[in-house]
């Protein structure tokens, strides 16, 4: 029997769905399971999305262009031009989902083992990526005690290398929700161009910004025209995770070149992911005040909730729909793991994250679990109590 | 500006593509385009298939299972087992096209720096795949003299060295459209026990077999169930190229396992496309016998209007919608460049693949085509005219 490659025995399996055979047998057992470990949002896709959808008319589903169709990628530039991003069709491919997207970038920026620095803690899929392109992953830490903010500058540099090839950031980031501010983005800049470095700016939640903060997009530094690769998505701006439909975006007509060669390896992103992502530009902006509100209703409660939970502590992110908690708890991963197995409060329970697999440094987010507050209020009131009563009674509580 | 990667340089372009250009202009001249040039089946897609896309009826486009839904895997487990290949739906990953799974496969199989033997011509995307995954392609040339059939075991067995990982054939072949013997798989057979070698099977034609020629898959190859990793797709079976679906299936659990791991992080295949697929596994069998027929009547058509053209040699392969026929030109790259630019027959042209983009071995393939049989009969014939006009004048004639 032949034996699987290096790299097929180094990916990482996904730190979110390990646990997720504990939460079937939960089920099995007849307890209910509030999910708060995953992004998926509840939220309904727009009609105008799912009508493009019921009016399919075409005879025969055919390959599109391997950048995406040019009549989407022409009104994906309108849509950034009004977001005050100035690119045009020509400077993007539509990918399949924003997974590819990041995998593009990073095969196209980055040799195998060179290496890319990275907040933690991070987009766990992050390190699937880089060891499918045979490249490493450096973490920079970003603490609770400081909301998750940018790490200093200074302790960025220190990470700098001969091999050190970018930065990648998620902005606003998942996991922890923090939204990077204009002036951060600006330290990223100097960085960036003192080094001659990439940024690769993961920006797929960038409608999801709170309290009437505005997103800064890296395309928008100047002078890093070409350091700049944006990496978007139509998932959770729409509720649409499942058509597969992202961007990789960038000034640099290298990038974008070589990038389109991983494209036609491929031959063409999803052709009816496609039709909906084009339908969605024509999403009214009501839904998105709609969106904002409930997810900003959600965090307001959420994090009240379980700040009010002694020894627990959670900054109030301005982004994405996901927050960092901090757990009395001796270990998150053992807890969450006994949340499913052997815990359950009027035989329902609730699914979180462990945060250690959102950090590369070991030992680090032992106490932390991410949350995703893409529940209903009613939904996430019962889950709160659910995990108040919890920690009256996890054996390993601190 | 930071430079790209060296894959970003290597990553070859797309054979096929490289002529567009040519082709966009020759259309804006007014000239109408026989597509000879790509696998775009005009075939419609199973009316059950698209009905499924005009009822879809969710409110959310959620992701789907790293894997694929299980309903669909369950499904497609049946649907192998009917067509002779018995395997469950553990044993399988649904992926983003037939793409997806080649990758898959040679990122969970194969180190960086180790080889893969195919015989040549082959699919030219492999080149791609292997740039992404680092590896390296070998080619054991099969020869259109021999209509193209598995080159004699001895000359495979020549190119194995310490570094090779595996064997990758296409059968039914793209582009040569041979179907492989059972004879022929079993010497594959005894190869791949011998050295321990990964098979790479990519059976995406399996349907399209002609003159009651039957296909031997490669799954059924005895006691070399750990060895055996089967490419599979809906893109050309029910016509549905822009679904993106494909599948990825071996019984070695180990393989399964590093797939998955992969897939994971990505997070998703895509979910319309699934629902699309799954919902082709009732298509009537009288869809595929009139595929068939429609196939058929095209292939005798063609080889015959070819080999009348004098210098012209077409063999009849039996198996997909391809041939590589064998032109009496100079260099086929010029010849396709220059049906585009400088050609034309009351004001209409065809495109055609040249084969050298098929070869990896230098200067091979410099007299042949690729030419898809895609079209309807009709303009087939109108295509083989054109193409023998051509050939009158051709300046680079030999």
């Amino acid at each position: 029997m032949p034996s699987i490659s290096d790299k097929g025995k180094a990916m990482p399996a996904s730190p979110i769905r390990k646990l997720v055979p504990y939460s079937e047998e939960a089920k099995r057992k007849g307890r209910k399971v509030y999910h708060l470990n995953i992004g998926q949002p509840d939220i309904p896709t727009p009609e105008v999305a799912l009508n493009a959808i019921r009016n399919f008319n075409l005879k025969v589903i055919e390959y599109s262009h391997s950048a995406g169709n040019e009549t989407y990628r022409r009104k994906l530039a309108a849509f950034y031009q009004k977001a005050g991003i100035n690119i045009d069709h020509t400077e993007m491919l539509v990918t399949t989902g924003g997974s590819e997207a990041i995998l593009f970038a990073l095969m196209s920026c980055v040799n195998p083992g060179e290496e890319v620095i990275t907040p933690e803690p991070f987009y766990a899929n992050y390190n699937g990526f880089a060891t499918t392109a045979g490249i490493k992953i450096v973490p920079v830490t970003s603490y609770i005690t400081e909301d998750f903010a940018l790490p200093p500058i200074a302790e960025i540099e220190k990470k700098i290398t001969s091999k050190t090839k970018g930065i990648i950031v998620c902005n606003p980031n998942n996991p922890t929700g923090y939204l990077y501010s204009k002036e951060e983005l600006l330290q990223l800049r100097e960085i960036v161009k003192k080094h001659d470095l990439f940024l690769f700016s993961d920006e797929a939640y960038r409608e999801f910004c709170y309290d009437g903060a505005e997103h800064f997009s890296a395309m928008n530094l100047e002078g890093i025209d070409n350091n700049v690769i944006m990496l978007d998505s139509v998932s959770k701006r729409y509720s649409e995770c499942g058509v597969r439909i992202g961007m990789l975006i960038s000034k640099n007509k290298e990038v974008i070149s070589a990038a389109l060669k991983f494209a036609q390896a491929r031959l063409s992103p999803p052709g009816l992911g496609q039709i909906v992502g084009e339908a969605s530009i024509e999403t009214p902006p009501e839904y998105f005040k709609e969106v904002n509100r409930e997810y900003t209703a959600r965090r307001n409660y959420m994090v009240e909730a379980l700040n009010k939970i002694q020894g627990v502590y959670c900054p109030k992110p301005k982004g994405a729909f996901y927050t960092v908690v901090k757990l009395p708890v001796d270990d998150a991963d053992k807890f969450a793991q006994w949340l499913l197995e052997d815990f359950e409060f009027n035989n329902q329970t609730v699914m979180v994250a462990p945060a250690s697999g959102f950090y590369s440094t070991p030992g680090y987010g032992k106490n932390e679990v991410r949350i995703a507050y893409v529940l209903k209020i009613e939904d996430l009131k019962k889950a709160m109590e659910i995990l108040a009563e919890a920690l009256k009674v996890y054996p390993g509580r601190v």
